[in-house]
């Protein structure tokens, strides 16, 4: 699309999006600006609807530092699926159309406001809380937006670290006081939460019994899980039995479970857990409800719960991020957190889209390298 | 059943209960007998099975009254849903057979044991918590096991109040914090619980929005239920519109659920209920499980949560029950809580288990007079 159509349609949509519009229409800035970001190329939508056929890459022009602001030259940045459904129109909270799309990633401080005094050039930044539109070469937003990093990390995993790992870590505290030597079950559990949950369940001498749904080459992906620290992993075929408790061996019976599959995968954390347990849903892939006996939860006294980040991030508590991700930063920086992903030129963006819209089969995760 | 058949059965199967065994085997104790009760007329069953076929009106023996015993000439008992499933074999917590039908009911104090200085005979008790084998006309258990209460209630009411009415209270206090003009949603608004949970809430200024099932004469049991307090009542087919909480007019949203049908009405009350909701299930009178999706979940944040009363009674929290059960019988003297049951003689007691098992249509519930 050319940036003439472009910007009639945002005209027309009267967009309250300050930022996008001050870019695209830059001259009535220009002469109040004392300092300006580089262009900017930017993955923008300015309607919902499936992303490889609603996003354009283009240029937008310069806009003004504010003394209070940051310049952030990105270094990376996810296409996680609520990227998608952002852009789908179908996720619950999202930023309104126009918009640049992108929610987490990691920069470069580039240029400081004058105002601006605990961050220099070169620095690492994330936004934290995670924060929409970082899907372009250059970022600004207020300074109290970036959170400074240690740069020992792989830029794939600065750029990655909440959405993912944060959801891991907060869903195994937030709900059931855990100690060492209890047992938490989950499905997904090769999904990169799951291999969180897994790895961090492990730092803490929590045991893990994880479920994954039968696929060709299953046993690779038991011995990969397992060597990430996976107590014991269950194909759902596995889990056809009477009594799935009799599996447990020396493992406690699970207070904590985790879904994000939904379905039967769902039905299956529900008899693993124990009396009084709790499970939590963060997802459904599936796209199956839950579904539960009456039983379960006057006889088996089980509590079921939901987890979403965007809310907990938006409640007073989200100031305990910043340290939260920097003890995550830590385990990956020592070798005790790690995920597989995939960084793809961003130039190929529409490629690693295609990827992360699961067109060209099953890839790992698509890390946009700027 | 013979008395013969019955002790070679209580033989054979080697019973641990110690009551009822004395009773089949008076000589065993007589001699050591300082003081008997009178015989008892009983509902035994020897096995588990259908009600109306495994259960038998025997005559028992005396037993001893110990120092600590109190025996107690029964007034009325209910014939509650668990009862009948404690006789099927079907709940999970149930005494071992042989034994004694009922687990709440009222009585007339009608001897003590040496050492028993609080109560006086004459003294109506209750047993409470609850306790197993009150379908007889003479018991004898512990003087810890009894409750007085006032007689200023008719026999009916104070034979029923703990596992219905207490249920509601504990519900209504126990999972969120209401306050005067809160809002609450029930399916099952006619049963014995749905109805004290109408007339609790509106004791403490809370509105109650209420569902039941269509059936002939709806607009009859409307009235009836907003007579004893509810604000809204509707039938589950007023209910298939696009958005359950245009109904809500003035009303808040509810913030807690009651659920005692699952299948349709469950989802009924998860629709109501307001964002970060809890929905707490004690029955299943239509034998579908719940149904879920995953957003109710992540995005509504609702919390899905049991309530049993015999768990509840097996906590630490069971002594604060006598207190509340003093209030409960203080809001019936006080015409504040009501609801319809039918006394049946005791001799009748086959046609109250008739009634009770549905065989005969729809009758109030049947609490045995002795």
């Amino acid at each position: 699309m050319a940036m003439a159509s472009l910007r009639v349609t945002l005209r027309n949509l009267g967009s309250t999006r300050r930022s996008l519009q001050t870019r695209i229409f830059p001259s009535a800035v220009r002469s109040i600006a004392t300092s300006l970001s580089p262009p900017s190329r930017a993955v923008v939508y300015e309607q919902h609807g499936p992303p490889d056929q609603v996003t354009r890459v283009i240029e937008l022009a310069p806009v003004e530092i504010k003394e209070n602001d940051v310049c952030v030259k990105m270094l990376a940045s996810p296409i996680n699926p609520s990227d998608i459904n952002r852009i789908e129109g179908v996720y619950p909270v999202r930023p309104p159309v126009p918009a640049i799309g992108g929610y987490e990633g990691v920069g470069e401080v580039h240029a400081l406001g004058s105002a601006v005094s605990n961050l220099a050039v070169g620095d690492w930044v994330i936004p934290s809380p995670p924060s929409s539109g970082l899907w372009q070469t250059y970022v600004v937003k207020e300074q109290s937006v970036w959170h400074k990093i240690n740069k020992d990390v792989p830029m794939e995993y600065a750029a990655t670290i909440t959405v993912n790992p944060l959801t891991a870590m907060l869903m195994l505290e937030d709900f059931v006081k855990l100690n060492s030597g209890d047992t938490i079950v989950q499905n997904g559990a090769t999904s990169i939460v799951g291999q969180c949950i897994i790895q961090l369940a492990k730092v803490h001498g929590i045991k893990s019994i994880n479920i994954i749904r039968d696929r060709v080459g299953s046993e690779e992906v038991k011995e990969k899980l397992k060597r990430l620290g996976a107590n014991e992993v269950y194909t759902e075929s596995q889990l056809e039995v009477k009594n799935v408790k009799n599996l447990l061996g020396d493992l406690p019976e699970p207070a904590l479970g985790f879904n994000c599959i939904g379905g039967n995968a769902a039905s299956l954390v529900l008899r693993f857990l124990r009396q009084r347990g709790t499970m939590v849903t963060y997802g459904g892939m599936s796209k199956k409800p839950i579904t539960v006996s009456t039983s379960s939860f006057i006889f088996k006294d089980l509590a079921l719960r939901g987890f979403w980040l965007q809310k907990w991030m938006s409640t007073e508590r989200a100031n305990e991020c910043r340290p939260m991700i920097d003890y995550l930063l830590s385990l990956v920086q020592s070798g005790k957190l790690k995920y597989e992903m995939e960084l793809a030129p961003f130039h190929d963006f529409s490629l690693a889209l295609d990827k992360a819209l699961g067109k060209l089969g099953s890839h790992p995760k698509q890390v946009i390298k700027f």
